[in-house]
């Protein structure tokens, strides 16, 4: 059987055909660059593939994804230009009959990492999966569902207790100056260091800071939620630095909970290379088959 | 029909019975002693009605609620004398052969809310329920199950960006000092203040401080759950003061997501006198006898 996955991101494209075994056939990319053009080349690639039998798209946001809603199925609206307003879902359905799901890059992710933890014998309910990269979101599975009733999650907008050592930094949101995103995304690197994230060396303090508040992110999400784990993605990421937010989380719960082994519970995505979001579009196209 | 309804606090107990109307027939309270007294009372408070179909417990924590877990039914780790690893649950089911339900004081209010709201014809399907009062804590309903993989929330715990006019208050949390209950609970007025919360006129500055820090919180639990209304009780709230709370979520929101009318969203509970706990427990009770 044939699958679809878009992964729609604000910089590239990545569509793939695969099967019910999360196993990608064929993958392409490209930029992102207008809406007409960007969702031409992505039809024009599933269309290669008449055994189709459905597509997911895991997309950038904000997104409309409540399905009574008259925008179901838009961008809606996003800084980036040309991209708000635009009925995303609307065009692959002018030229698919196919069941398509349509959600968050983030919850994608949350659902690839879902079922690979299920499918590896972990025995779980529910993960929450960040993305620490140009930007920041998370997205939540329970129960095999996504949570958000009024939309999908924006967990990079909360405020955060600031580091003793940041209180000069301003953060880089432009909503919102000093929230989650605004001080942890990939390019508060440049804004503190004046050097590219990749180039700064694991023992510079800016990473004690910035594992200081995404211990706080996940803080967050295990009291809030309860989550069985916390998937951390996107290129910000590494194993050595979340062992940094591991001991920063450890020190902030200061035994107050107990959430077992913190490397089983605070980790990077099973799938490599951020390929969360094509195995979480397959499965969830595959279930909405069967629905 | 006859439920039973226990409210377990930490100061005094609640218990009732009532109908599937969620109409109380009976109640009374006593103070929380030792858990052996304390236990035997509500006991036999309910042994006084022979024709109890369920009873619901809502209880002050943390305590066990993992249905597979060997303490399930337990208060675990409890700061208060005597009731730490006291098995609640198994001391009613010592004499009670009936569906006993077993959850936290907020999930039991955060179910009473979330009932009467649809009771009300609001179309909700998730509800989060704060109480600010001697501690802070909050629930979370969605699709008729409380969210908690690993436990219930603690959403009293988390950090926030400190007002820059409250720097120099430590918090009195005993675990984190400047969480959320460490800044905003009842007791943190005698703290600032001297004085009692209740004698603090709203006009005084340290409310805007109070404020801040609960939309915060709103805000945390907006951008990771999207429930569909957020309620507050507990002593501290009241309805001027939510209105200074909506004030700062605005602000702080800054226009990112669109929740709708905020008198709406951020709400006191429908069921007056921090009574929302007992009506989610006849509804709870209710349901467990009809699964
Ligand atoms: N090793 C690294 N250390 C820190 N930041 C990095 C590293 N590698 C990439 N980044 C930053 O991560 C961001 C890109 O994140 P990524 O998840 O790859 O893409 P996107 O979020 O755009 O989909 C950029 O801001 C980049 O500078
Ligand atoms: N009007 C008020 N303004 C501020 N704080 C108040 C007010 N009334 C009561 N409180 C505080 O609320 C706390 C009690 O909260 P409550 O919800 O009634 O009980 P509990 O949390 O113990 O079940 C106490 O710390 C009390 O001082
Ligand atoms: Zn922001
Ligand atoms: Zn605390």
């Amino acid at each position: 059987m044939l699958l679809g996955s878009v992964e729609a991101g604000g910089t590239k494209f990545v569509c793939a055909v695969g099967n019910e075994d999360y196993q990608i056939q064929d993958k392409v990319q490209f930029p992102t660059t207008t809406p007409e053009e960007t969702l031409q080349k992505t039809v024009d690639y599933f269309k290669k593939f008449p055994e189709l039998k459905a597509i997911s798209i895991a997309s950038f946001g904000p997104i409309e994804i409540r399905k009574n809603a008259p925008k179901y199925g838009f961008i809606t609206d996003t800084p980036k230009p040309h991209w708000s307003n635009v009925d995303f879902l609307g065009r692959l359905k002018q030229d698919f009959d196919l069941p398509i799901v349509w959600t968050t890059d983030v919850n994608g992710s949350a659902y690839g990492e879902y079922v690979m933890s299920v499918l590896f014998n972990e025995r779980i309910n529910s993960l929450t999966y960040y993305t620490i990269g140009t930007g920041v979101g998370a997205g939540t599975v329970i129960d095999g569902n996504f949570v958000g009733e009024l939309g999908h999650p924006e967990m990079g907008h909360v405020r955060l207790k600031r580091h003793p050592d940041d209180l000069n930094f301003d953060g880089i949101c432009p909503y919102h100056g000093d929230c989650l995103e605004g001080l942890v995304a990939g390019p508060t690197f440049e804004a503190r260091t004046g050097k590219k994230g990749a180039t700064v060396p694991l023992s510079d303090h800016v990473w004690d800071i910035m594992a200081y508040y995404i211990a706080q992110a996940a803080l967050q999400t295990t009291l809030a939620i309860r989550p069985a784990k916390i998937v951390f993605g996107g290129g910000v990421m590494s194993e050595p630095f979340l062992d940094k937010v591991r001991a920063q989380f450890r020190d902030l719960m200061n035994g107050y909970l107990d959430v077992g082994d913190l490397k089983a519970y605070l980790t990077m995505p099973l799938v490599e290379n951020n390929g969360s979001a094509t195995v979480g579009n397959f499965a969830l196209a595959f279930n909405e088959l069967n629905n």
